[in-house]
């Protein structure tokens, strides 16, 4: 049970005057109850007074289950022919847990608007809380006072504690074996399709192996050559493309480990770099140590990218800068505290986690970017990415 | 342009007296508009008297939008550090729409509950429409009569047009790549995650080169020996456990070709399979030969499944059914409708298109489950998956 989140989630539901939460969705209960639901339809209720107190959960998922941070479970039967009605054990759970805990007036947070959602192990299939659901919600107790609890939630999740940070550790492990297999296996001829594979296989085949680890999924995106130069998009691309002598592939890599997520980076040449991709590969690294260097808790969430930035203008690339510099993760691939973007105001706090990515784009010799996840300390940066850098 | 499909679709929305559809979600935007959408932050506007009439999309899918079934697309600089505010560049877009398309007082529907929802290409993260986002569009038009379209959405997805059963049969073809590889990997000593591994490169590789194909998700899951008989659940899950002589590895596998989906199973034995496997085997393929025969256009949603029951219990194995025979799917990996199980009295449409899944599961001996997919027809079924059935 980790106590450090549990207390500071309460504090923080005090200051908001809220009572309980609501949670459903697998991104939230990692946080609040200390499990990671396969399919989605698990609720847990967590009150301001004593924390996890109830998840109501369906049967098949006992395993997920196990190690939960509440001493009650409610099961459902499903999605078996002789299922239960979810529906109505949620409400008749929900009602009795309301009563023993006072909370029929209360003020009851639920995840209103989290719009971007992490999908669960089974990730062909989201399960979004969305109007049904908030209004079965509300219809189960309609005298409580309910509110969308999302601001609260995001804030929350953007320190993480120290237990979370030992999750990450083990997230990261699992992607840099991706990142080092990534590097082996670039050479003129292989497809985007191919390394994408590769990728994939070697994150699951050596993750699953690591102590501990349940559940491990991998997001791997290729893009390369002409294509390369456009991967500051989210819909980086992997294709039939087979890669050419001197032509840059970029790995765009997501890993989720029992619900803990990692986002990196990696490039590399087929063949032999030109020297304008040696340039600009040396810039990147330099701009990426850069703003790691400049990291720690109380600087202006922009200073990275400033930093950054200026690195990579000295170096002759101002026009190839079209992305901001970091973004915040861990209970998803990305989550909006801190954005190290020009103009954000916000300080770096102490446990939060982030990219740092900065990227040159060029149509003529392609993209370049470097993505490396880093906790914020008082006196610096942890990084988490340990795998190396190489073109 | 899919004419049968915007025709069905203005019909259906004028029964229903909706003047217009917000569509946000992907696997919306692939049914009424001709495109798939990469991150999820587009909109289309679809009215009863012209269909898709217009786009508002982030720039960087202009490759994505290539394609799609209308005049207009509004465009907005999208996440580049000289992005433009997507929010006002959709509310100016929608607001001079609803002026064209005289829809300030019309009755308008959106994506309110879409519970489960498909992911896009980049996977790692999926983009649902939540409270914040409906109260958005609300406050863009707030004179319009909004509306909760999620079931006519889902009604009019159910049955498929000629244009979109030519792609499913394409997302099909990808999967059978991934099943019948699975076949030749089963032995002695493999791990569930080298299996799932071996299946994701092959549908992807050779996905990709299918002529036509841009963008190929894939989702395999392998549940191994004693984990194979709780094979039922969402939640089968691929981990360290190497198969040993004499034991069962399920493969539950979901591929998305292009938005358009495939759900699809196959089992086999590492090394020699047992009298009572060979038994469960024969007795399942036939069960779903038999539920296959008894589809068409008229006939219960409910008979499928007795009549693959009724051949599961004559060969001695009534113990272990526990699960449905099959559900809808296409547009996402599950759609509402049809369900063959007990007791639904819906009757099968022409244009249905779903799983056939009968499968039996046992703490002895494992789980074994086959599932094709077929579309109904007024005079049988089209089975959509092609790869053979052996153990």
């Amino acid at each position: 049970m980790d106590q450090e989140r549990i207390g500071r989630l309460r504090r923080a539901m005090r200051a908001a005057k809220l009572d309980a939460l609501v949670l459903r969705l697998p991104e939230n209960l990692v946080m609040a109850m200390g499990v990671w639901p396969m399919n989605g339809y698990s609720h847990g209720l967590f009150t301001a007074d004593e924390g996890p107190v109830l998840l109501i959960a369906p049967s098949c998922e006992n395993e997920e289950m196990d190690g939960a941070w509440v001493r009650e479970i409610e099961w459902f039967v499903w999605p078996r022919l002789d299922m239960d009605d979810p529906a109505e054990v949620l409400q008749r759970a929900l009602r009795q847990a309301a009563k023993a805990h006072r909370l029929n007036r209360a003020r009851i947070g639920y995840e209103g608007s989290f719009e971007a959602i992490a999908p669960p192990h089974n990730a062909g299939e989201v399960l979004a809380p969305c109007e049904s659901t908030i209004a079965f919600l509300k219809s189960i107790l309609p005298s409580a006072r309910w509110t969308d609890a999302t601001d609260l939630l995001h804030a929350q999740r953007a320190q993480k504690t120290a237990s979370e940070i030992a999750r990450l550790r083990l997230t990261h492990r699992v992607a840099d074996f991706g990142l080092k297999r990534f590097h082996k296996a670039v050479r003129p001829g292989v497809t985007e399709a191919e390394l994408a594979s590769i990728v994939y296989s070697e994150c699951l085949n050596r993750g699953v192996r690591l102590k501990g680890v349940r559940h491990v999924n991998v997001f791997p995106q290729i893009s390369s050559g002409p294509n390369a130069h456009r991967a500051w998009r989210p819909n980086v691309s992997t294709g039939r493309r087979r890669l050419r002598d001197g032509e840059i592939a970029l790995l765009e890599l997501a890993v989720c480990v029992d619900g803990f997520w990692a986002d990196v980076t990696r490039v590399a040449v087929a063949g032999r770099p030109s020297q304008v991709q040696k340039d600009a590969f040396h810039a990147v690294v330099t701009a990426q140590q850069a703003a790691m260097d400049c990291m720690k808790a109380g600087v202006p969430a922009s200073r990275p990218h400033e930093v950054a930035t200026k690195i990579l203008c000295q170096a002759g690339f101002a026009d190839d800068i079209v992305h901001l510099t970091g973004h915040g993760l861990g209970f998803r691939y990305h989550e909006p505290e801190p954005f190290l973007m020009p103009g954000n105001r916000q300080r770096l706090k102490a446990g939060h986690v982030c990219s740092v990515e900065p990227g040159l784009y060029n149509r003529a010799w392609g993209g370049i970017r470097l993505e490396d996840n880093v906790v914020v300390r008082r006196d610096g940066v942890e990084v988490l990415t340990k795998a190396p850098k190489k073109l």
